[in-house]
Formats: C-alpha cells, structure tokens, sequence
C-alpha cells in the first residue's frame, strides 16, 4: 500500500504507469511474499527519477535526514510503521537512543532529528540523543527557529552497553552514516539492537554491490508485471581501481562511459526516445557527502573532472567508481525541475518530497546548492470524487508506483545487507 | 501509538488523563508486549464514554459499520493497518471476501461497505462483496448518493470453500453480526480464514463474559499505572434466567439494580463525585440492534420496562441481561451531548467520531434515532504550536486516552475469543 499524494504529473498515464497500477494486487502480494523471507531495512530514503518513458531509483540512503520535509500529515502513518518496526525488533523497548551525524550543526538537520525523535515519542518510546562525536565532553541543548530544540549528550560506553547518564536503550538508532569508519565505541555491544546495522555504514556499502543486487531485484519485478526491467533499473558499469587524478585513469573511465553510453542509446533507439543520453559517474562508496559527474559526451571526462569538485574530492590515488546510466526527470514544480524523494519505516511508504532546483536541467543532480524542498500532500482527489472522472470513480493514485519503486530499492537494500551481513551464517 | 485526533475537551486535564499520558512509554511496551501473547481481533470499533472522573469503554462491536464516518485523512492509516493485518494472517492473499450484513440496503451501510472496500484495496486486494442472503439470487449493482456503487453478488459454496462465480479467495471478512446464528454455509470452510471467527457472531457472545474479562484487564492495567481500576472499568452484575415480562423477573432485576447502584453510590461518595448513579441493562447477547434501559431508581423498573421497545424486543422466556454501571458523557459538539466511538483495525487505532444526539442528556443512549456523526480530524496542534503553549511544546494529544482504552476493550475482546474458541487446544 502506498498514501495517495499528490504528484507532479498531470499528463496522461503512460503504458509503465498504466501497468503498475492495474498489476497493484499482484504487486502487493509479491512484496508481502518478500517480507516474509527478507527483513525490511529499518529506515530509507530514495531518490527516485521519471523519466516518463521510465522510472527508476538513482540513490538511495539507509540514514536518511530531512524527516523535517514530509508533509506533518504524513506524520501519523510514519509513528504506526515505527509502531509496527520496534515492535518487531524489539517488543520490550523502552529507551531508544539516536546518534545523529557527528558535525551537524545546522537548524535543517537539528529540524530533522527534532522530527525523528517526535516520531519515536509518539510511538511510545523515550527517546534521547547521543552523540559520538569526541568534541562533545557536556549536554548542550541547541534552539530550533520553530521554538523546539534539540539536547545532545556525551554517550557513555560502559563494558558492554551504550548509553547516557541515567540512560539504557535496548535500541539505537544510527542517524549517523559514518563515512569515516564506524567508532569503536559501538563495536561489541550486548543486547542492544543497533539499526541499521553497523555494516549499513557508508564506509563500507558499495554502489556497485547494491546496483547489482536493485538489477536482479528489478528483472524478477520486470517478470511479474510484464516489462523490460530497464524501464525500472538504471544500467550501470564500474571501474575499479582507477585514479582520476591521472591521464591513465581518465582514459579508462573515457572508454567505460563510451561503451555505456552505447547501450543506453541502443535501448533509446529500440524504444524511439529521442533525448540525448547520459552517464553519471559516482564514488563507488556511499556517503552523503559524495558528488558526482555528469558526462552526455566521453570527450568532456577530462575537462569535467577538472572542473567537478565532486571527483576532485576523491584523493589521489586508486579509487572504484560507478557509473550509471542517467535518468532523466520530466517532472517539474513551477517550471522548476524536479524528483521525488520516498521516505519508507519498516516496509511503509510514509511520505515524500519533491527536490526541486530551479537552476538545473532535467539531466542534472538537483541534490545542490539552491534545491529547495516541496513535501508531497495527500491527494484532494482521495477526499472528493473529481467531476472530470466517470462517477464514482477515484482519480488513480499516481503517487502509487513512486512507492513502488521506491520499496523495491528499499528491498535491494535488504538483500544487500543480508549478503553483506558479517555475522550471518554462510550455508553456501 | 494513537494519532493526535480532535476532541471535544477543553478543560483543563484531570489527574486520569494527566496519569494516562505520562505513562505512555509505560503503557505502549505493555501493549506490545501483550501483542506478543495475543492476537488482535482483526477490527472493532468501541463506544466510549468519558465522565471527567472516570473513562470507560460501555460497548464495543466485532463487525464494526460506519467506516465512512471516519474523516477521509485517516484512510491512510487504515489502509497501513489492514497490509500488516493481512501480511500476518495470509500474506499470499490476493482475493478478499466481504459478506455484509443480509439486509442492510440503506446507503448509509453501504457507504459504510464501499468504505471498507477502498481500505482493502488500497491494500492490494481484489475485494469483491458476497452476500450470505437467501433472497439474494442473483449479483444486484446498487449506487451509493456519492456517484460510487457497490455490486452485492451471491455467495458459492463448492465443497470446502466459499467464493462468487470466479472468484476464490483466501480470506473472508465478515462484517455481519450473524445475530441470528452462523449460517450453515460458513462452517467447515478448507483453507480459508474466516474474519473474524465464528464464534465472535453476536448470536453466541456474551456481554457478560466480555466485561468480565475487561475488568480482568482494566485490573492489571490499573495495576500498571497507579490508579483504581474502577476509573476506567464500569462495574457490572449479571442476571440469568429472567423473565422481564414477568413481575417475578422484574423483582429479581429490581434487587440487583438496587444492589449495584449502592455499589457505585459508595464508589461516587468515596470518590466525591456529586452526580446521580445510574444502571444500563443490556441483553447479554450481543446484537446491533439490541436496546438497552436505564435506570436511575429502581422504582421505575416496572414502568420502564412497560415503555422500552428494547426489552420488549426480547421474547417472553427467561434471558439473561447485563446491568451495567451507568458512565455518563461530560463532552459536547455544539452543546449537544457526545460519545466518541473509536475505529480499530488490528493493533492500531485508525480513527474515530463522535456520536452526538441533541435531544438526549448526559446518562442515556446516544445511539438512537436523531444522532449524527462528526467524524474527528487530526489535531492542527500536530501541525503547528500553539501560541498560548511553552514554545516548542506541542498540544498534548487528548485522544490518547481513548486510544488506550479503546485498545484495552480490543485486549479484552482477543482474549474473549481466545477463551471461547471452540477449536483451542486445552492444556487445562
């Protein structure tokens, strides 16, 4: 099930579309029949592209921020999926601990927390935040502009537990992606559920991994409904250990984006789509900070790299990169381009947002500098029978194969983390 | 978790309500943790009543109607709520059959009916509605005043399952009390999950077995948050083997009205409570349509029972009734008397209304003819804080309180069918 929102679309249903929707029953029990075998991951965010011709996740984040940005309608079906996630893993909660990021000082991502921790509140846990940073030796309360504000504490490590002065969580909650390595100091806990798990920190995922596992993922959902899985999936390619920092190593990324470039325009050329292709070139390793390079043309690689601050920042030396095929969005909020993003607790969809630039085009990251962000609302159209329809009926739910999409991200993300699982028992 | 809904209290919060929102991470493990132990029942809605001092839940319905009433923002929530109750229950569902009640053509049950079909719907169901009416030969399409329609079909008993001429689902839900007795054609059914159970029809429950476990319940949660349970249980006795049309039966319910109005006057005393106690007698079987009596002086019984169309409509014969300790309602929607009336779906507490009746006073029914609905919104103090509170502080939810004894009557009703399941194994 997926909350009817409002969406920018307002043209025709296209065939992808049309078929998501008419194959929602037999969708619903697929991903039923998946949760019974796989676990959720706890918490995500996707960022999801429509091409109109096509949709697909391009990123997905297993500590996500911005909570701040859902609709606070949305807030009440968030608090019944973190209802129905703790009460899974760990019934007897009482105590839930945060680690947020360690150097976020900014009111937006102070909103954020402030909006997570209300959510867990909500659901009947107490709720504190700790941080890990090493430059905070005292609690120190932090002041919101909305009038509500947020106390960091120093956490405590006693032998085996993890907790503050005068409080012991059973759980918590990594909002932290630890891109430099996870601490030590969460290492070795007893009975404390830590979620995500440690091994879901950027400092060890790898874009490659989990595009490879969202690949099989969407070929088996392209077989369920009927479709080419590359109406679903992003192509992608990876170069590992180049240095993009040498001639050598632009050379190769040169010839790789080439050969992708290729296929994607083959497949454009089989479906008569017109646009012009493009490759996006990211740090095969996660991390909220990571940027990325968009190439419509392989010439470009050198002088690109030279100009992107994103590639720039990775240092010399050998380094594994992917490379995806753009996707394009047709969305747009004002004239402004846009993409949703889908947030999911558990395996709920609970809201979303559009990111929306005004500056960049419909092939370019709009995670930057002048986004700004529209919380997706519930549909009008849920509420009242729109006089333009046959009477009686609703006005389909566009919003549905955003949630779609975005829960079969959500769903490579749990076999990835089952597959990457340190402790797991191998039968293989 | 309850959402934060409207309601019509604006007083300052009493010591109950003040006890009951201050323990609620005490009080969400408890029902977590008897959500371990315990199955919900898969819907109900429960009729509660808040005096101010004491807060009580006077009824509750297994086959709740009057889906419609809830405001359309909370569909979401009951969609969400439906997906894991039917995950839990037959995850490879695709199919789900709704059987209505036999003879309820009125546009406000069927509304009610294509309420409950869009929630299962959303949830990924193909829901069809088959009716269990012998006057029902062939499939009847009729419209609902909103432009919707709703096609009753004739049920198909094949060997070992029940279906509609191509349609076999793996999941009935019932939403017919059955008050009559369980047809013949819902028994023995192969493979197929009956929603919920037979033996939930109102032809065999017991309004005194139910709140005998309640006060069972209301005890060990009293015990849990400090306070007599008396607060939110309403004392009760029970007569068997009355024959009201009798003199002879309406001495015997004299006595034990008399006997349980002393109860509750030392109770009030005790209390300091200045208001007049009152008894409600109730038939001891359930049923939509059953009548209640209430009396405030046991002089009147006589003269009572002579007017009520409610007791009259039990046949001459011995019957046993409830007599339940009367709650009075202290909230009002525009000076009218109201009662809020709480929707659960499984675990969680998708919405509610309030059932108001202008013409009735604070200690009688309010669910007669002349009562209307409103259903009850999200609280705007969710959305925004309210000038007149601490900055940063959020309105607190007063719904809370509701939703917990709404959940406690659900416990009761779970464990009610857990005891009188005719196929539970006995270790006994």
């Amino acid at each position: 099930m997926v909350p009817h929102l409002v969406t920018a679309l307002t043209g025709p249903i296209n065939e992808l579309e049309q078929r998501i929707l008419d194959s929602m029953p037999a969708i619903e029990r697929w991903f039923r029949l998946e949760w019974m075998e796989h676990t959720p991951v706890f918490y995500t965010s996707v960022d999801v592209r429509n091409a109109g011709f096509k949709l697909a996740p391009v990123d997905s984040d297993l500590f996500p921020s911005a909570w701040n940005n859902l609709s606070e309608s949305m807030l009440p079906l968030a608090v019944q999926a973190a209802m129905a996630a703790i009460e899974k893993i760990c019934p007897e909660a009482r105590n839930l601990l945060i680690i947020p990021e360690n150097n976020e000082r900014n009111s937006f991502y102070l909103s954020s927390l402030a909006q997570l921790r209300r959510i867990f509140r909500m659901a009947g846990l107490n709720v504190r935040i700790g941080s890990i940073s090493a430059d905070l030796k005292k609690s120190v309360t932090l002041n919101l502009p909305e009038g509500d504000s947020i106390t960091l504490e120093p956490v405590l490590r006693t032998k085996g537990r993890l907790g503050l002065k005068d409080f012991d969580p059973c759980t918590i909650l990594l909002n932290n992606e630890m891109v430099a390595g996870v601490p030590g100091i969460l290492e070795d806990l007893q009975g404390q559920y830590l979620l995500p798990p440690m091994h879901a920190s950027g400092s060890v995922r790898s874009r490659a991994t989990y595009f490879k596992i969202y690949e099989e993922v969407a070929k088996r959902f392209g077989k369920l409904i009927g479709i080419d899985h590359w109406l679903i999936n992003p192509m992608h390619d990876t170069c590992s250990d180049v240095d993009l920092h040498t001639e050598e190593g632009l050379a190769v990324l040169t010839v790789r984006v080439d050969a992708l470039l290729a296929k994607i325009r083959k497949k454009y050329k089989e479906y008569g789509i017109k646009e012009k292709p493009f490759v996006v070139v990211k740090a095969d390793h996660l991390g909220r900070n990571a940027g990325l390079l968009t190439v419509r043309d392989s010439k470009d690689i050198a002088a690109l790299a030279g100009k992107s601050p994103a590639l720039l920042a990775l240092r010399p030396g050998p380094h594994a990169c992917l490379l995806q095929e753009g996707v394009m969005t047709n969305e747009r909020i004002n004239d402004a381009v846009a993409e949703p993003v889908v947030y999911l607790m558990d395996r709920y969809v609970v809201g979303g947002f559009y990111r929306v630039h005004a500056d960049r085009g419909v092939d370019e990251d709009l995670s930057a500098p002048g986004s700004h962000y529209v919380p997706l609302a519930f549909a009008d159209g849920m509420q009242l029978p729109q006089p333009a329809l046959r009477a009686g009926a609703s006005a389909p739910n566009r919003f549905y194969m955003y949630g779609v999409i975005a829960r079969l991200a959500m769903l490579a993300s749990s076999y990835e983390l089952e597959a990457t699982d340190p402790d797991a028992e191998r039968y293989d």
